[in-house]
């Protein structure tokens, strides 16, 4: 492990550190359209530093929604070519009041970083771009391996133009395989790749009942409540143990196999830990007969995200509302088909509304689910190389979560994607108080700097 | 009718419009905190133009939440004392995009006056001290009866404080009657009385699952989802045809006698004209059997007013919320006692509860169904007067709405209450574009005008 480029990124830990923060006080959360110029600057951030650390064809790719940013540096000819991904927007940081610090202003707390987007993934996108800057600084300006770059700013609102993107630069896009930092470690110090992932569809079920608002006095007993047509319907959705009811939604799942099951069985679980520790409920939910990792990675699930409408602030305001809507997203896992599970819940919640309500269902994201090979030399050297960082055997697991793009490389590209990330389950993603454990964002730099001199060598 | 406090009133007219709109341009919203002074300065609006007129011992008094503001005028021996009841309050004016001007800015639009609080309930307020007004210039500064005053702040947030101190000043406010001014015409130029209203039990259900969000990829399948509780719980609150399931609920409902019954049927009721014009909603829900007016002024009923949590803002945020909850209140009928339907409604919440969320139930407001008699000399003149004014005989209805201070009044003081209220069906009460209808507003003042010059002989 004599790299020159792990010794440059371990001089400059704390620079790359400040950096990173920079990034992270730029509110660049995708979902909210008064934000859309702070999503604009966090891409000129990126592709700024892109251009300052000897990345060639850096360039801001306009798109219907938020900016990609392309990059480049293609001179190591008969060296296989990488395509990196990772992505710069993030969620919204509500419920606010729950954050120790505000999600904008990072802030250093035992050896973690606080910042909304801090693993998710603004962190993991710096380690991707700090690697590059300490192999190229390594190299004398020349990398070990081609890179390609591509960073986008939709991935928490699904990813549409990235997608769009890939399907028509297929030539511009060409490389061997992907890396994607996005995911986590089974367990801290524990060096972990994923190789798969759940597919996501997120709706917004809108129901109407009368044509204003009305007072629940006057009219409770003779008008429509949307939010009872809402809890029957949803209701029915899924039944008390977690099983989706929606006909024929489990038809088309294809189960792990027994060689990956019986892998997942000797990982370091502790059910009741993570039920105390990074759950904090009394008890687990869930379908029988399935264990917490088979729950969560490789069964599809159904939740309720929030319910607008009404009244609901403190206090009592007795209204039979006009309107009320359910967000409700299910996790899809191999082999489901998010149209056609689409259409099966479309005419499923259109059979449930009762009458006098209209229903309508909006769909804000899809993607279906996808898993990797493990048999090719880019996972081999990239086990290795966090081997080598981590000084343990590299494990790997699946995800519940979804990054829609790495189906797109598969099908659209036909390269395999290396899952190397290095979040912690307790990161808190999508949650107050998310965090990096900043000694893994720089674990996370000097594994990809390995990963590549192992490629390139 | 040759009333000259009626021919007072008509004169001013005008004035009167525009002093009722400086009231209503105060946002004295009692459910939210940060009104309270607004609150005040209504209570203090009311007190200043009741010192003005020539009321008595007029007093703004404070109590644990909004202030009551007292007066009187006690000069008229032998003649009967009315103890004159209104509030000052309003709703939250939400949804704010829904007011075709804002809610309060007052505007004139087709003979009606838009605003929050228009006819619910400072519009009707300013017609009882206009009517003062009236009788007191055509009087000489007398007055035909002994009058009371008593305005409270806190009458869509429950009424608690105006219930203590009608307890404790038993003697202070001791009358031959009260007259209350918050009702509604049964249709426009009918002269109506109330002469029954609906209880309610206003409580917010909190469920709690993990100790922070989670994000439904990584914990979806295994962490507790407080929104399905809620959704579990409620669906089984009532069933889809409106008949509510908490065991021993409807045991003491008492049904109206078979006179009043048969008198509601002879009402001028439309109920496809309802349902297009006031409701506008497909079809109309309810326990089969009972008419619209029996289900919304007789029957029990259950509704769902918002549910907080989560995220609500346009777009797709995967969480999987630690907390969320529902805003759900119930109507009662004569004979059903509030604590006794919360008592019951809680054991049956708590039974419903699913392992690994925890509930809390919050009450917002509660008080108990009323109907008063019909057989005194008050209601007689006001039938009598509301005649004189409109023409036309005036009918008996119950409204489905709650003023739980009648019942403090019949139980406490030991006094008929006279329901005289002048809004219409259609006036959005609690909804966005609340109005009163101006002729109404005028109508008002001149009944009652000429309901006290009948008691005063």
């Amino acid at each position: 492990m004599a790299s020159a480029a792990v010794s440059y990124a371990r001089d400059n830990q704390q620079r790359f550190l400040s950096e990173l923060k920079d990034l992270l006080r730029i509110p660049s959360i995708s979902t909210l359209e008064e934000h859309k110029s702070d999503v604009r600057k966090a891409a000129e951030f990126v592709a700024n530093e892109l251009r300052r650390i000897g990345m060639e064809n850096v360039e801001i790719v306009p798109t219907r929604g938020h900016p990609l940013v392309y990059a480049d540096w293609l001179h190591a000819p008969g060296k296989p070519t990488v395509l990196m991904y990772a992505h710069y927007d993030v969620q919204p940081p509500d419920p606010l009041d729950e954050w120790v610090s505000p999600p904008f202003e990072p802030q250093e707390r035992n050896s973690n970083l606080y910042a909304r987007g801090a693993v998710d993934d603004k962190g993991q996108l710096w380690m991707e771009i700090k690697a590059l800057e300490a192999l190229m600084r390594a190299g004398n300006g020349k990398l070990p391996i081609n890179v390609k770059v591509l960073i986008e700013g939709e991935e928490e609102v699904g990813g549409e133009s990235i997608a769009e993107y890939v399907r028509r630069e297929k030539a511009k896009l060409k490389a061997d395989f992907a890396l994607i930092c996005d995911t986590e470690l089974f367990a801290p110090d524990l060096p972990t790749l994923c190789v798969g992932l759940r597919g996501l569809v997120y709706t917004e079920i809108e129901a109407v009942g009368a044509k204003t608002d009305l007072h629940s006095g006057m009219y409770g007993g003779a008008a429509p409540n949307p939010f009872f047509a809402l809890i029957e319907i949803i209701s029915k959705l899924k039944d008390a143990k977690g099983r989706i009811l929606i006909p024929g939604f489990y038809t088309r799942v294809k189960a792990p196999g027994a060689q990956e099951l019986k892998a997942w069985k000797k990982l370091p679980f502790d059910e009741e830990h993570y039920r105390k520790s990074e759950v904090g409920s009394t008890m687990l939910t869930g379908e029988p007969g399935f264990s917490v990792l088979y729950r969560t990675w490789a069964r599809p699930t159904l939740e309720v995200h929030g319910m607008p409408g009404g009244f609901t602030a403190p206090g009592a305001k007795t209204v039979i509302p006009a309107k009320a809507s359910a967000k409700v997203s299910m996790r899809l896992v191999p082999n489901q088909d998010p149209d056609d599970i689409l259409k099966r819940y479309k005419a499923y919640v259109k059979k449930l509304t009762p009458k006098g309500i209209q229903t309508n269902i909006k769909v804000w994201s899809k993607g279906p689910a996808c898993v990797v090979g493990t048999n090719n030399k880019y996972i081999k050297a990239a086990t290795e190389a966090m081997h080598d960082i981590f000084r343990k055997d590299t494990v790997f697991i699946r995800s519940g979560g979804s990054i829609p793009i790495v189906t797109d490389f598969q099908d659209v590209l036909k390269i395999p994607s290396v899952m190397m990330g290095f979040g912690l389950p307790d990161d808190n993603l999508h949650a107050p108080n998310e965090k990096f454990h900043i000694p893994n964002f720089y674990r996370g730099i000097e594994s990809i700097c390995l990963f590549f001199e192992k490629l390139g060598g």
